[in-house]
């Protein structure tokens, strides 16, 4: 778990959002994606090793557009990138943390992803990512 | 504004959450701060360039305590890293984002810091950390 992969940020629209965070961190998006499976649409910024990821729901129904209703606008969760995404899910497993997904999933920017139950960790939700192309 | 320099988690008890965050990132907790202006207590673990910073209530009138009874233990805040915290402060406001202090304060872990007014920036409390001494 060598870095901060990634800083998920949920928001209601790309489309204004993302020229905020481009005049706050004086950086331009970089990369503009959609994750189908998460119902996702996603731009990203980088600072130094840790992307910013910005998350905009495509489905009313889906897991961004649910945590605003209920929280509001705001950080979604922390990535750590991971060498061995079985490995570490193995390795916390045994150290008694819970996995929201117990096989590795396809996220956005062409990783194996897998999430932890934040009701384990501090209500903080996390997740690991592993480059599908090798690190 | 090079990198994220540490990401903070609000947590009821430090005594709990390093244990768990210990294990969770696989690193020990490297420093334990005082902030007595801030009404916190810190423990501090890193990952890559950026550290995790536990965030626990001094006090129980402290704005991490409130923090915690309004919205539950969670992630607080992303500090970036900034080379001339004065400078960054200026070319913010003149972007139109709101500062919640107008002069840098000493935080944590030998820094001058100031936040930005999260209103302003979808919900997410960002600050702004320069080393004290030279990076």
């Amino acid at each position: 778990m060598p870095k901060v992969e990634h800083i998920g940020i949920a928001v209601k629209a790309l489309s204004t959002s993302v020229s905020l965070f481009e005049k706050l961190l004086n950086t331009a998006c970089y990369k503009t994606e959609s994750v189908e499976s998460e119902h996702v649409n996603t731009d990203f910024l980088q600072k130094g090793e840790t992307k910013i990821e910005l998350l905009e729901s495509s489905d009313p129904d889906g897991g961004i557009a649910r945590f605003i209703a209920h929280k509001g606008e705001g950080i979604h969760h922390i990535a750590f990138e991971v060498r061995d995404i079985q490995a570490e899910m193995n390795r916390l497993q045994q150290k008694g943390l819970q996995l929201l997904n117990t096989v590795p999933k396809k996220g956005a920017d062409n990783k194996l992803v897998c999430f932890l139950h934040p009701a384990g960790t501090n209500s903080v939700l996390v997740e690991l990512c592993q480059s599908i192309a090798p690190l």
